[in-house]
Formats: structure tokens, sequence, C-alpha cells
């Protein structure tokens, strides 16, 4: 593990304990299946941002994990050298096929726009290499549009039309670095894009900038001609009180007001669904309804707080539920499953890293044969098309096809005297069922 | 408590302690308030169901109300009389110009679908001598396909495309009583359009069953010349786990996706705003942001609880604001302020419903007076454009015009290395701002 | 559906489909788990209130269920005589040990109160009758002092101290009969013991109210010689807004402030937990650490509804962790666990209640293995031993045994110039750990 | 505004550009309110630590406020008095009575407890004299057990006594600097007595530690002859998922356990009342029930958000329900109104901070005039001693006095065959009835 410039630092004291990389007791990259190879179902990546740029700090603490590359006075790009050796040893380890990140995590902020875009592309290269040497690959990136100062009152939904063109500065370089290192996906997460309070903002305004800032991404990514996806996250509220990507059903209807829907996917979070009020398949059933599902961050949230808490997934049956809900809408497309999780304030071992990744690995890819099972076998599915087969009859055929009005289906009722009898819901057998296969 | 038809009909024993007309303190009808009468403004509203079907059960506890027209024995159609007796005596006391109801308010449901249809049809023939008597007019008339059994698994998004033909039947009655009585909107609020559990629901048909249900009532409309507006109440979830009409912003997508976008309006709510994580104002103005704006509920949730509470409103700087919204974008067209709430249960006394009403109107009244002189004055409106002020310059112009890319935007920053300086959003400022107004 | 007294009383109509007891695939009364057969460890009980007592209505619809002993027009003493025939049919095709019941749930309420306690009397011999014949026996018995009208505004809490007296001999007679039934416990929940609004409520005199009820409710106990325990039910709210049982440690407050703490033990309910906003497993070690304990109601809530769902338990990890808090504690004494649970307003099929039982009993005894292997394999709580061990040194068992002041303290810090070292809380690896037994 | 050492220091720039007193609408100091003067009843005062120690970082982005002070590379001391001047200045400019203050707040952490509490002490000097030149006083001081890394697993509660005995050394500095400068109270907040998952805690040991860590605050408390009183502050979570004082309610029965409730009294604050799912008026009102009430934060959080937001108040009903609560019980002795609150991130204007303070104090003054009339009128109290006469006559005084059994109850009930007839509880009314006053 080379780094850094100069003669001082060619071998950095080794950060983990751990050498060997994971023996996984469920995930099997090459096991098939439903027809493919487990890690081309599971497309699981590493965030950069809570595993190396994070700090342990929390809104009443400093920072706890002391990582040496944000040892202050430090050279900052030899910092980021040093964080992105760290980076592919984690996912060495780890044997993760991806990792995502925003620009800022992989590289310092500059002076000016000038100086962070070269910072980026600079760290770009350097990523670049640790990519080819070990065949990891890129998720999604993303601009960090949030952190600075100068985003506080919004990106795209600045009172101040410069601050726009700011962030646009900045997603230009990050999609286009995003681009050049054979990224999947491309994602916007609106972090500041809401408001504080009504009392200040003019919403509709902000809502017609946030769609023209999003129609120019669309543009510039068919002018450099990336072929992946560009992926809108969700969340109802934190940092800003309200943000304007709410929840799948908000980010669709804005996608439609703004000429999108074709164009732009959603990367559902189970940590934003459950503070927007959802479960998280929940999410993840309306994205493909839509038709504008992409990709998903696997993580947990906690029920009972009510900030992003971002856990590591840790809970069977929820990530069974999930994983059969994207088995059976067919899999990821350009998407995958990001494991946008931290590890607690307090756990400051490094080793905390590779463990909480390595469970959650493993959770996930026992719930995929799980849900895998429960495909194949099919009850499942089978009783929920018992359930609506009277919509593949003449009254339910007539009613979708557009051949039937108040009208004729009052006749309908009234010529017979129908009372239609009710049938029970049996959500118990659901769930039955479900345990069956846990 | 004599009640009934023939000629002792003629005068109900008084429900009411109260005799005279609620003297009000700040709601005057005729005084000019932005240009028009206190009236024209507010359209004030009573609801039938909380007020006159309602008995004051609550999940652990049977009915207190012990209203006289719900005695068990008793006549329907009599005592559907008598309560219209009541409901007529309330208006007057209230000096209210308008009432909302379901036809399962006014009516008894009958054995069968002709039968109640025939019910409501009768009991709107002694409203609608009230009416005319009175002058007391109809806000907006329902359905209600949320009581009866064989709504259980929903209406129009029921498994049974029988359910989907009855609740069809039962909006063409109401929606033509509503017609008939001249009144403003017709409302729709799918309290079982939703899900229990995802596990047994196939979510992207019921959407399209829903999305063919709304269309149906709006060609329907048409047909009848009825020139009201449809309104769509929006609430996340109860009875349901989940229910499709979740708030504003999925309704507009929902209705984006169906065609509707330009037929339908929405009903917003205080307590299924709160339930949906969003404030009434927020609601409001999204719904006049995306051209959708159509009428309130007023009333309050209760912020700790996670159920419907319906209170009645209280909290005048609440009131305050949602009326300044209100008022800002123009007001109100067919719609107005109907006091969706009830008295709580413990609230037994016939007059108790006079004194929740009355504070209610005088509330909505004041925060009415207070919202015209903030409009007036325009301080805050002042502050609000100045701030976006940037926007309305060359630059701001040229996005929102279509004239900028991602490349050109970056240049404009790059080239002078400009970094936009944040100005305060000075929310404590607008907050006193708006107290010195209370 | 044959019913009613005589002589064809002697057989009901067969109610559930199901005629042989359930083949459960974890739950085996007599597999001997930590030392005790596996029932011992359960004490498992079916409640009369939901599944027989509820109709299956909900605030915007009406029952569902429609039992034939609620069929209108029926003899309340025969429908209760049926319902008692149907319960301990599934009883036993549940092979249930226990059930619990409030007096209202198995005997109609009377005109006045001696014919309340007279209907339950003459009920609860049939009852007994049944008991015998089946070995069945009574978790606990309980008064419903919620339903009626006359508790509304509270029932020991009420402004009206006739209202206490009523209720007082309402649980004196409930009391009694559990007694005589050989009950193990007698349990209260104060669901209208609480207020809706403060502007109304004099909260230190309906505490003191409440604390007289509840020691005249332990002196009746010691004067009856009744060796069960009295156990007192949290909840936060709901029905009423604020309830004075909030959690078990505003119990325990409570009952230390009345002299109660050595008297009565806490019944701790998953949803109610969740509504106060704390893990279930979260109340039941808080109880145990309390020394207050006593028995749990095993069901579980909907963390983004804000009522009370009371689904069966159906998430296998959540049930293991309280089932490990609880065996980690001794496990019950006169407590058990009470499947305080409702079948869903749409299950209206008699058998889905078999269902519903069957798998969460199944559910609970492969948690109870899973957590027993947790205790029998100990290394969990060696970890948490180990974290603590500094406590055994000098200075720990100093402090705790009040050898140490602040000065002294302080001293022991400065002399060196100590600066303790934190270590990992390893959330991770606990959370993997328990994931490797699950 | 003299400040600073050396020469160049001299004369800070103006920190606020509004150089003169604010002219208040409604808070007049010398003002005659209930036979006191305003300034005695409310006893306000500016915090510390949101005013002048925070940044304005939140959990997505950095520091906005850049104040002076904060500086990189400034002398810390030096910071520390220029921080000083300026927090006087605010005071000054707010007629501020008193401040509240944390050790850390004043003065910057050394390196070890020693350099620490010696910091403490020289700022403690500077305070004191500016204390002398102003006649501001301490409300309370407070030792931040929060911050520092070395108790992310707690203070009092950590598995390492090293980090109890640590917290035992500043809070003994902090405690003594307190009584030094003539503070009126000591509190306690324990950010970090809780934990973040059970599997890695013992909770009964740990409160435990909490209790024994208490008992040797209010030993050192007498020793001293500290007079003021010791305060603990309640929060149910944030920073951590389980905070020990959850509310009043947890509170109160931990002080009782540990021998306490006579000698701790508790500080409500609105924002953790709320997140526990409590009004702010509940938390107060059932302090004062169990004679622990002591003093507030006078802040409100957001009810749609789950996270602390400490916004300034600014509602003006749920001030003055606030205010007549505390009036009613008898208004403060030692506490008083603690302005535990911060401006908004984007509120970067130094006079943001004058505006939001002189709009809460002047709600607060207008509150109190309102809830001194409600009072002085004695409507509201008449009719709530109303509702419970029944209290007052035999039967009532011998419930409560002990001389009644459920056995006696039981046959006062049935001898009559008595059916007490519930009253309203005209909610409406006293609703109505505040309203009036607003």
């Amino acid at each position: 593990m080379v780094t850094g410039g100069g003669l001082t630092m060619k071998r950095p004291a080794p950060f983990f304990q751990q050498a060997q990389p994971v023996k996984y007791r469920w995930y099997k990259p090459d096991r098939k299946v439903l027809g493919k190879r487990m890690d081309e179902h599971m497309r699981f990546a590493v965030c950069y941002w809570h595993s190396f740029a994070s700090i342990g700090a929390d809104p009443f603490g400093v920072g706890t994990f002391e990582r040496p590359w944000h040892a202050p006075g430090g050279d900052p790009m030899q910092q980021a050298r040093h964080k992105a050796d760290v980076a592919f040893e984690l996912l060495r380890l780890l044997n993760a096929p991806y990792f995502t990140f925003h620009d800022l995590d992989i590289a310092p902020e500059g002076a000016t726009l000038r100086e962070t875009n070269l910072n980026v592309r600079r760290m770009g290269e350097v990523i670049e290499k640790k990519m080819r040497a070990s065949g990891v690959k890129v998720l999604w990136g993303m601009a960090n549009l949030t952190s600075n100062r100068r985003y506080f009152s919004g990106a795209a939904t600045n009172p101040d039309p410069d601050v726009f063109a700011y962030a646009a500065g900045q997603v230009k370089g990050a999609l286009e670095l995003t681009h050049d290192l054979g990224g999947e996906n491309f994602a916007l997460w609106g972090g500041r894009e809401g408001y504080e309070t009504l009392l200040n903002t003019d919403m509709g305004r902000e809502l017609d900038q946030l769609g023209r800032f999003l129609n120019l991404v669309v543009e510039h990514k068919h002018k450099l001609g990336f072929q992946g996806a560009i992926l809108v996250e969700p969340k109802p509220a934190e940092p800003t009180k309200h943000q304007y990507d709410y929840d799948v059903a908000t980010i669709y209807g804005f996608l439609q007001r703004y000429g999108l829907e074709r164009e732009v996917k959603i990367n559902v979070e189970q940590n934003h669904a459950l503070l927007a009020g959802h479960t998280f398949e929940h999410e993840i059933a309306l994205a493909q309804a839509l038709g504008v599902f992409g990709s998903i961050d696997m993580n947990r949230g906690d029920e009972l707080l009510g900030w992003d808490t971002v856990h590591f997934p840790t809970n069977l049956p929820h990530a069974v539920i999930a994983m059969y809900q994207i088995m059976k809408g067919g899999g990821f497309t350009t998407g995958g499953l990001n494991f946008d999780a931290k590890v607690r304030r307090q756990s400051i071992d490094p080793d905390d890293l590779v463990v909480a990744h390595a469970d959650a690995v493993d959770l996930c890819a026992r719930a995929l044969l799980i849900a895998a099972k429960m495909i194949e076998e099919g009850e499942l599915p089978k009783r929920v098309a018992d359930r609506y087969a009277g919509w593949d009859g003449a009254l339910g055929r007539g009613i979708l096809g557009g051949r039937q009005s108040l009208a004729k289906l009052a006749t309908h009722i009234e010529k017979n005297d129908l009372e239609p009898q009710p049938r029970s819901g049996h959500q118990e057998r659901y769930e039955a069922l479900v345990n069956r296969y846990i």
C-alpha cells in the first residue's frame, strides 16, 4: 500500500488490524441466484463520505475518529491521498465492487472554484489508477453542494443566481469526472434545496430554479455522452426544515412538471423514507410503479429518533422485504446497493468499519437468497395476483379500458341490486408466509 | 324532545339553549377587507359530518353525544329530518353562509344502492327547501366511501371491480345532488384508497384504478354541466396505513400522471398537513405554486398525537399565517373555509357546538384582518421580493430563460474567481415583524 | 350458524374451519430450554378483548367482523356464552395455557353496577367450568373502566367522586372474580386516567386520586388474600391526550410517591412503549433495573403510525431482543406473554385468528430458543461485563460505596494529570454478534 | 468597550450595529404585575452557549457565523475575553438581568483538568468584574460534560470510573465558580448520560452511577454553603438515543430512588418537552404538582422536526399558557426564564442576536401581562375549581382521607343504584375563554 509524495510517507502504518479479506457467511460473489451472479444482483458500494470523510462529530460533541488524514496542519492533498489509500484498502478487505463519492470527499476544497475543480481532477487521477489496479468501479459520483457556507440558503434554489452558477460549475466538474471514471450513475441530493421559514421564501420561484438546474444537468450529460443514469435522492428534511425532494411521490410530480420524468431516476434511502413517514419498501415499490426506480441507499434509521442516523442495516426481515421488492421489480440496472451508513460516533476503532460493512453485506446477501426463494416458489406473488383477478374480467377491463362511465357503472349495480361481498385481506397469512422463509 | 314528520315537525324542541344568533367580536360579514366583504373572503362552512353525524365515540369508548336523532329504534328518515332541522338551526345561530355534507350524513344508507340514492334524493329535497328559506348554500358535497364494510379494502382501489362500480354509483348520486343544490364544489377524500400491507397489494394497479375513477368523475361533471371545482383532499394515513392522496405534492404528481392537473384542485386540511409532516401554510403555498389550490379544511391537529384529532382552530398566529398565505395568493375562488372540526368527546352539551364554531369564526376573522394589514402595508412581501432581486438581473433571467448551460455558468464563476457572499436569512426579523401585527 | 340456549347450545356450529390443534414449527411445550419447559417460560395468553369482543370498527368505518354473538337483537347472556364457547375453542386449537379478560369482555354490562357485577359473576361460573375442563388458566383479569360514557373524564381521576366509587365497585367485582378463578395477576390500564386539555384539569389533584385508588386496590387484594401481582400498564396517550401512566419510568415515580413500589409491578406493552418513544426492550430492561418488571403485552405497533395498532408480532430479531432481555433478567414469575394484538379490520375470516396467533406463538418460541442460546454461550453478557470492569476496581467501588467526594475525585485526576482514553463502543460488533444467532 | 491584553486590542471594532439599548414594546422592568416588578417575575437570562460559543454549523455544513473570537490561530484566552466583551455588550443592549454559562463557554479547555479549571477561574475573574460593573447576575452555571471526546460514552455513566472522576473534577470547578459569582442556581444536563444501544449497556449500573454522581454534587453544594438550587434538565434523546433524564416524571422517579427529591429541582425546556411528547405547560404543571419545579428554558422546537431546533419563542398563545401555568403556581423562586435558543444558521448578522432576543423578551412580557389578567380575573381557575367541587364533599374527602375501601364504595353505589351523570368537559369554552384574553 504505497501512498503520499516524498520519501517520508511511503508506507503508512497499516490502518486496519485486519489484513485478510473478509470471509463472508452468506455473500458469495459468483453464486447463482435467479439466473445471475450474486455480485451482479447486489452491486454493492462503499461510500466515501461516511467512512472516510466523516470525523465522528455530532451536534453536541467534537469529532472522535481522529483519522490520521484529518490531523490538523497536514498537507491537504497528501492527506487526500492517504485517505484514498485507506479507502481502497477497505474496498479490498470487503471485496467490494463499487464505491460512491462526492467531489469534496476525495479532494480538498480550494479557495476558488477553479482550484477546487483542479484538486478534484488531480485526485481523480490518483483514484483512477487505484480503480484500474483493483477492478473497483464507481457506482456514482456527486457534487457536495451542502457543506460550504455559500450554500446555506440553497444551491440551485439560492436567492443569489451567482450561487446557482457556482453550484453549476461544481456539478460540471463532478459529472465530468464521474463520466471519465466510467461511473454508472451521477446522483444529486438537494440537502440545502428547501427552506427554513416560509416567511422569507418564494417557493414557486425556487421550484422553477431547481427545475432549471436539473435540466441543465441532463443537458450536460447528453452533451458529454454520459450513459449512466441521473439520480435524485429524496429526503424530507434535515438539514433544512422542508426539502423540495421530499419523497418519491414529490420528486415524481416535480420531474413531470419540468419535463424530466424520462430522464431522471430516483435513489431511495431507507432512512430518508422513514423520515418522510414511509417504509423503505413503499418508496421502492412506488418508484417502480411510476417507472423511476434507480438505486438504493441501504442503511437504516432509528424509528424513534427524528434525524438521519444512517445506521448500517441489521434487521433481516426488513432487508428481505426490501430485496424482495427490488427483485420482484426486475432488480437493478445501472443502480446498486450503496451502504450509505456510518459507524457510530463511539465506534472509533478502524476495524469497526470492516465489521460494520461485512455484517451489512452478509445481511443483504442472506436477504437476497430468501427473497429469491420467495420469488421462485411464487406463492406470495400468486396470492396477490389472485386477489385482483376480478380486474381481468369484462367489467375490470372495461373500466380500465375507458369503456365505462359513472352512469353505466351505477346501472350495473342497480339493475341487479348487487352488494359486493368483501373478502378477507388475510394480512396475517401473508405475514406468516414471509416468516416461513426467514 | 319532539320530532318527526307531520304537524309536530314544524317546531322541534329547541336543541340549543342559545336562541339568538352569535354576536361575533371580529366577524362582521359586510366589513370591507382588501376590497371585498368579509363574508366573501371567508366563505366559511359548517360540516355536517362532525357536528351532526358524529356520536362522540372513540376507539376505546362508546358514543357520548346521545343526539336525539341517533336514538335507537327511531325511524331513519324521520331522524334525518330532525338532524337537518338542528343543522339549519346551528347555521342560523352562526349566520353561516355555507355547509358541506356527504350523502350518508344527510340520509340513511339503504339496503341497496338504489335505496340509498333514493334516500339521499329525498333528503336533498328537504334540505333544498331549508336552503331556499335561509339563503345558506352548499360549499361542497361528497360521497361517503369509507364507512361501509364493502369499502374496507378500498373503493376505487378495491381488488373487486364491483366495489369500484358501487362507489361510482354512489358518487354519481352525490355529485348530481350537489349540482342540483347549486353546490360550488364537489370533493373526494380517499380514506380507504390506500393499503394496510404492501404484501397483499399491487400498488401500480391500484393507482391506475384510482386515476381512472377520478377521470370518470370529471367526465360526469362535464356531462352534467356542473360548474364547480372537483376537489381532492390529501391525507397521508388513517384509516389506512398509507393513503395514495398523501399530500399536495403527491396528488399533484398523480394528477399529472392521469392527465388531470387542469381539472382537479386540492382541498388542504391543517390536520392532514400535519400528519404528513407539513405545516398548513406549506401545503397551501405549494398548492398555490403548482396552480391547484382549491379550498381549505380549517381545523387543527395536536402536534403531539399521531392521529386526526380535528380540533377547532384556536391559535391566532397559526391562523394568521394561513390566512396571509391564502390572501397573498388571491384568496378563494370556488373554495372556502370549511370547519372540518369536531367538539371533543366530553363536550356533550349541544351548545358546545355553538361556542366552538363561534370562537373559530372569530379567530379566522381576526386572522383575516391581521393578514390583510400585513398585505396592505406590504413590508413582508417586499422583503421577500428584495431577497430574490438578483434573479431579475441578466444572469438570473438568462438561467430561467434557458440561455445558460453548466459550462457557461462555470466560466462565469471561474473567469473572475467569483465567491458569492451569503446574506443573512434574517428569519428572526421576519418572525418579529409578524409578531408586530399580532 | 346455529347458537343459542337450550339443548342446541351444547354444540355451537363450528366457528373455525380448522378443527385440529395447530402444529407448531417451533413451539414445543415440553421442550427444555434454560432448565425449564418451554411453556413454563412463555406462559402465553390469548386476550378476550381483541379476539372476541372487538367488532372490527375503526374511526372511519363500522364493524366488519360480524361475529354471530354480536348479532343485533340477541340475548346478551346467551351471546356471552356463545362467545365463551368460541374463545375456549380457540384456546384449544392453540393449545394455549392462559387467557386474559376484562369484566365486560366476558359479560354484558347491566343497567346498574349490581346487575353488571351479577352478570360478570354468572359468566365467571360458565368460564370456570370451561377452565376446569380444559386446564386453561387466567393470566390476569381486569375491569373495563374506559368504554362506558360515565368514565369519559376518567375513572379514578374523574372530577366526580361518585365515578371513582363506581369504578371501585367494578374493580372489586373483577378482582374478586380473578381471585376466585385462580388468576395469577390482576391488571389495571388507566385508559381514561389522563387529560384532554390542561385548561380544565387539576393535575395534582387527579394524581392524588389515582394514588388513592391504587392503594385501595392493593388493600383489597390483601384482604382477599389474593397472591397474584397487581400490574399497572403504561401507555402515554390514546384515548386521552396525556395519560398519567405514561411509561415505566413515570409509573415508577408514581408508585414511590404513593408508597406502592413494592406492591405493584408493571405490564410492558410493545406498542405502548413505542408510542412513548421507547423500544420494547428499553421498557423491559428499565422495569427490571427498577425491580418492577411484571409481565408483557406481546404485540407490535407500526413505527410510522401514531396510534395503537396492536399488530401481532412478526419481526424475529425484535422478538429475540425482547426475549433475551426477559430471560437475562430471570424470566417471568407471575407474569407471562399476553398476545394483546388484534387481527386487521380486513381479516374477517374466523381462521385469521388462528393463523395470527399461531405465527406469533411460533415467532416467540423461536425467539426464546435463540435468546437461550445467546445466554448459554454467554458471549454478549461477557462483553458487557468486561466493558464495565473498571467499576469493580478500587476507584469504582469507592465511588459507588460512598467513599468519594467531588474534591477527592478532582484530586485523583489532577495529581497525575490523568486523561482517560476512550474505548470503542463497538456497537456494530454487538449487532453483528446478534445477527450470528438469528 | 475595553477588552483584551496588550496595546493592540484596546477597542475591538463594534460588533453590533445597534448601539442603543432595545426599546421594548411590552417589557417594562419596573411595571407592577401581580404585586411584583416585571423583571422580578421574568428573571430572564441570555445563554452564553448559543449566542457566543456556537459557530453556526449543522450536521451537513460548516460554521457560518465567523465570529471574530473563533478566528483560527487566535490566542484562546484573548478570544475568550473578546467573547466576554461582546456578551456583556449584548446584555447591555437587552437590559438583561441574568446570563447562564458552562465552564467551557467562557474559557478554553486546557490540556489537563488542572489547566481547564485554571482557565475557567481566570475567565471567571474577568466576568466577575463585568458583572460588578453592569449589575448583571448569573442565573446558573454548568459544566460542559458533553463535547469532549472523553465523554462520548457518558460522564457519570461512563464504563470507565476515571471519566466519572474527571467529570466530578470539572463540576467541582464550575460549581465553585458559580458559587463565587453569586449564581442563583447550578444546573446539570446529562447530554451523554444515556445509551446508544442496549446491547452494550448495563442500565441498572449506569443509573446507580448517575444517582451517586448527583448525590456528590449535592454534598459538595452543602459543603460550600451554596444557597442556590441544583437543577436537572430533562431531555429524552439527542445526542444519545435514550437519555436517562427523559422528562420531568422520569427525573422525579430517579430523584426519589436516590433520595434527592427534596434536594434537586427541575429546569424545564420547551423543546425538550416536545421531543419527549409533552407540551411545555404539561412539564411545568407536572413539576409544580410534584414539588420540583425550578426554572425554564424558554425556546421552542419545531413540532415537525425530530431534533432540538431551539428556536426563539415566537408564538404568543403558547407563551401565554406557559406563563399562566408558572404564575398560577406562584412564579419563580431561584429560577428564571433562560432564553436557551439560537439564531438560525443563516442569521449571520450580529444584530440578528439582538432582534431575536428582543422579540422573545417582548413576547414573554406580553404573555406575562395576559397571564396576570387571567389570574386576576380568576374566571379560568374558578371554573376548574367548580369542576372538582364534588371532591370537597363528604365522599370525596373520605376517599382522599383514607376512610374508604373498595367494598364501602361499591356499597355506596349499589345501595341506591347510582349512575353518575357525566358533565360536559367544555374544552371549547375554556379555549374560547383564553382567546378572549389574547
